[in-house]
This record gives C-alpha cells, sequence and structure tokens, in this order.
C-alpha cells in the first residue's frame, strides 16, 4: 500500500488500520486475466519480495523501475506492426496534395493496393514513407492525425480499433506493479511520438514514461506562437541495443524488471535481469494461432529464436499466451 | 493533498479528515525563505489556482509539469560551472595516466594552474576538456567520478561542497509544487549524467526526471556484464532552443510552469507560457553581490539580457534573490 510521504507521520498507523478494514479489495486476485501456474506465480512472489520490508530482495520504491516493449507485448503486431498500418492508411489519406506519388514508388505500390511490392524496397522505402507522414509537420499536427486514424480504423482481422487489441493480461501487470509502487515505462521501437498519442488512456502510462525510436525536431516560431517541428531526419533507433542505451537516456537508472516478446528485446532483457538484486525478465511467447497468432523463430515481425534459446539458463520467464492467459484482449469498448 | 487510487474508496473521506486533524502542517507557510511580496504570492495564487478543482484554471495532476533549469537557477554557478570546475579537477585527477597532457593544450595550461588560458580554445577546447573526463568510460564508471568529487571538491569561495550551494528558496518551491502534485523536472544545459548524480539526493528529482546535454553510449558486454560506455561523440545540447526540443523528447508534454534563471532559458519559458490555460515563468535574477553573485546583462555565465527586456510583456516573473529571498542557502551540512 501507497502512503505518500506527508501522511508519514502519527497518522500513519491509524490509516493503514482503516485502509485494510474498509477495502474490498485487499486480497483480490491482481491478475484475474492470468491462469494459475509457475508464471503467474513467478511475477507475484517477485513483487512480493522486492515491495515487503522485512524481505532481504527488498526495493526501494524509487527504484522499482519497469519497462515493457509495445509491439506484440503490449498489444499485437500481425498482419504488421500498427504503426506502418497507420503509415500506409495515411499516404492513401495524404495522396490527393501529393499528385507526383501516383508515379512515384514506394507510394504508387502503396496507393494500388500493394503493400508487399512496396516494402519491396527495404528500409530505405520503409524511411521514405515514414518520413512522408511523421516529418515536417508540428508534434501536435503529428498527434491529431494519429488520434484521428486511432478513432476510425479498424484492424482487418478483429474489426476492433487497434488500441483495443491491448492484452488484457498485460493490462493488469502494468496496474499490478503500480499498486505496488513501479514505475511503468514502454521502451518500445516504434515512435515515441506515435505512442505517446494513446499510451495514458490505454495504459495508464504518460508521455514522459515512454522511451521509442524518434526523429529530430527543431523549434521555431509560427504565426507568432512557438511550435515543435518534426524533421526528416533519423534521431534513435529504439532497438535491439538501442534498449538499453534509450533506458539509459531516458531513465538514467537500471529497470528491475522488463518485458519483451522478440529478439529486439534481448539486450534490454539481459541488461534489465543482469544488475544486482532481484530482477525480473520475461517474455510473452505467441503461441495461440486460434486467439491471437502463433510465430516465434521464423517470423519476419516479432522474430524470437535467440530468447528463447537462452530463456532458461538467463532464467527469464517465457509466458505462453496460449496457456498462461485466459483472456488475450478486453471487453470490446463500442 | 495526494491520495493514491488505490485508497480512493469509501475510505477516503475518513482518511482525509483524520490527516487533516493529525497533521500539524496542514496551514504552516509552504515557502518560509521566500520574503512576502508580489512573487511569492504570484507563485502561491498559480498554484491553488491550478489544483482547486472548482479553479476555472484547474489542471488535472497528470498535468501539473515544471521544469527547472539547474546551473544559475537551482544553484549557483560562479566563478565557473560546477561542471567545468569537476572536469578542470578531473584533468588533475587523472593526468599520472596521461603523461603526454604535460605537453598537449588545453590540458597543459589545466595542469599549471592557468584556467583562463586552457578555456581561450573555447569550443574545441571545451569539447576536448569534456570528452577526456566524460567519454570511453562506463556510465558506473563516470558516477562514481563524479560522487568522489562531490565529497570532496569544496567551492572556493564559501567552502562548501558544490551540491551544498543549492538554493533553499527553489529547495522550498520544489517542495511546495510536489506536495501539490506537479512532477518536477530538471532541464539543464549541464550534462544529463553529471547532474542525475547529485538530483535525487540534493533537489528529490529522480534521474528519469532530468533533461539535459549529453554525449552518446554504446551498449556492450565487458567481462561477460553489460555496460554502458560514453562515447567522445556529442549526442545532444539541451540549450536555448533545445531546451523545448530536450523537453519534447523526454517529456513529450509542455509543462506549464518554468523556471529559469539566463538566456538560455529564454525558448523554454517562451514555449511553456505561451500554452493554453494557465501558465507560470520566472527567472531567477542574481542581484546579491553580497550573499551570492550579482550578474546578467554583461555575464559571460549566465548571461540574461533579453529575459530582462521582455518579462513584463511575457507576464514572467523576475525573481530578486537580493529581496525575494531571505535566505540562499540551506543550514550548511558536516
Amino acid at each position: 500500500m501507497k502512503i505518500p510521504k506527508s501522511m508519514q507521520n502519527t497518522s500513519y498507523l491509524i490509516i493503514a488500520l482503516i485502509t485494510s478494514l474498509l477495502s474490498p479489495t485487499l486480497h483480490a486476485d491482481p491478475l484475474p486475466s492470468w491462469n494459475e501456474g509457475v508464471n503467474k506465480q513467478a511475477i507475484i512472489s517477485f513483487v512480493e519480495r522486492t515491495t515487503r520490508a522485512d524481505s532481504p530482495d527488498y526495493v526501494v520504491p524509487a527504484k522499482r523501475i519497469a519497462t515493457f516493449d509495445n509491439d506484440g507485448c503490449l498489444w499485437s503486431e500481425q498482419p504488421l506492426y500498427f504503426q506502418l498500418i497507420f503509415i500506409i492508411d495515411q499516404i492513401k489519406t495524404l495522396a490527393p496534395q501529393h499528385p507526383e506519388w501516383k508515379n512515384t514508388e514506394p507510394f504508387a505500390s502503396i496507393l494500388k493496393g500493394d503493400t508487399k511490392k512496396a516494402l519491396s524496397g527495404g528500409k530505405k522505402a520503409l524511411m521514405e514513407l515514414a518520413i512522408a507522414t511523421h516529418a515536417n509537420i508540428s508534434t501536435e499536427e503529428f498527434d491529431q492525425s494519429v488520434s484521428k486514424w486511432l478513432a476510425t480504423a479498424r484492424h482487418p482481422k478483429t474489426g476492433r480499433p487497434y488500441n483495443q487489441m491491448v492484452f488484457q493480461p498485460m493490462l493488469e501487470l502494468l496496474a499490478y506493479l503500480r499498486a505496488n509502487d513501479f514505475k511503468t515505462f514502454i521502451v518500445t521501437g516504434g515512435g515515441i511520438d506515435f505512442v505517446r498519442v494513446f499510451a495514458e488512456e490505454t495504459y495508464g502510462i504518460p508521455p514522459e514514461q515512454i522511451v521509442g525510436s524518434s526523429i529530430k525536431a527543431d523549434y521555431e516560431i509560427r504565426d507568432g506562437k512557438p511550435a515543435l517541428i518534426k524533421l526528416p531526419e533519423l534521431n534513435f533507433i529504439d532497438d535491439k541495443k538501442g534498449k538499453p542505451i534509450g533506458i539509459h537516456q531516458h531513465i538514467g537508472r537500471r529497470p528491475i524488471f522488463a518485458a519483451g516478446n522478440s529478439d529486439g528485446d534481448f539486450q534490454m532483457l539481459e541488461y534489465v535481469t543482469s544488475g544486482k538484486g532481484a530482477r525480473f525478465g520475461m517474455l510473452v511467447h505467441h503461441d495461440d494461432d486460434k486467439r491471437e497468432w502463433a510465430y516465434d523463430r521464423d517470423s519476419h515481425i516479432g522474430q524470437l529464436a535467440r530468447g528463447l534459446d537462452e530463456a532458461q539458463q538467463r532464467k527469464w520467464n517465457i509466458i505462453s499466451m496460449k496457456k498462461d492467459w485466459a483472456k488475450i484482449y478486453p471487453a470490446e469498448k463500442k
């Protein structure tokens, strides 16, 4: 239970007593969408060991930092990363202002509906599409374009808004950690400004607790008002070894808990779980082709091979979506 | 008063009642080292207007972001930025391992005690000195070198440890804002990793709430253990228009309160105070040559000219150290 410093006076004991008598949820299951088993038990055991003042593994609240990958860890990432679907949709939305795109790749293929051909241009093509949809606009304009897309776009398979394809068990895990004074961060290979648009409402994670990939920005006065303009220049790729680097830049302290799902998260888990004291690393394994998708070693998205090979030796928990999760998505909001 | 979400149930009212009965400090002056006057009143009025639920200027807690410059705003910056004094001291400490420095500028002049000559090489010389003391070591090694310096170095004028040359009125302001659910950040032109070493203990600001200048870092496995190595390459300069850019990168949301002291903070205050709703901008004016230092328009450190010229028109508060502050530094800890 969290007691603010201002209350740690003589009233502390009385308050704690009253709260424990009145709170009906104190002994409720904090992770109702997690099936009973070693993984659920390992999470609860870790939280109890690190938060009980009399535990040898106790960690002071300020150091209870937990980092979560986003794509494939907090929400789905098939058939394409959702930010890439945003980019494709946005190219179509912006096409009337760019008649030249009809005859210029990779835009022409996107407009003809041939995503595969558009993306065959590799990183260069992807960067061109990203720049066309993310740069040369203010951060506020960008936020609005993402908000508008989230409000209207629907996933081709589930028909859900993309921000309702988040994993209910992970929402519970985030809330459980926060209830125990962990500070939860997202550390994503996706765009920091893209994820910030929905992370607070969707995950309860504020913009200042998002670490991600970014393009550079400039500050200027436009029409007499200050604006931050997103530039067509890469700033940082927050993937693989970029994740511990990004964590250092933004957080400046080694987390004690990390969750991922792909080999893009390997270095983050390695960094987090090799620190001193109690540590927790987990990988969400997409092994449920009925309720979500099943993919790992050979996937072009969210490839997971080294993580599976080394999890046991590194004492990382492999979470089976099929076995560990009673539920995948939250009840749909209409 | 801050009540965690888990406690916002039926016990809320009872707890609030008991706390208000038991807490002896509830109606105490939150800013005892601030003299009564328009500036103190403006701060208190701003906090009350933005935090009272029935106020037209009410701001939800998640958006109560306050940003503070460090050098000259939270601690002194004369006769040289304290980080520069660290660099000079560190060059002397490291000299035995670098016999070549005796004959190489700017190191040779530093070792002869001629700081002025060493710094006459401008930005290039400064960068060489910074790289020699900040790069090619792990972040942990760097932290240790700063800690060791802070524990032993003393200011030439006051004889105090540098982290005891912080401004007592600003410590009270930080605490007052936090007690009202503001999240306080440092946004410094100084090195992010340098400030992180002492900011939590000194200011109550954790590493993840520091924005600053940085060099790049790499992640590697050293002796079987992951390490973050600081590289001899500039990453970001968090000064002037770099401040709103750094705020966007790290915080991702426009603060509603900003404090600075020099024209290096101009764009931060401009950005913060031009947003919608209630805003607060303040500049600490160093006008007290008895208790601290007096400098502004013509100073080579902490130059303040445009800020003074435009403060009235922009409704920024100019804080006079001489008139507004009853006290400069906290009581010295031995």
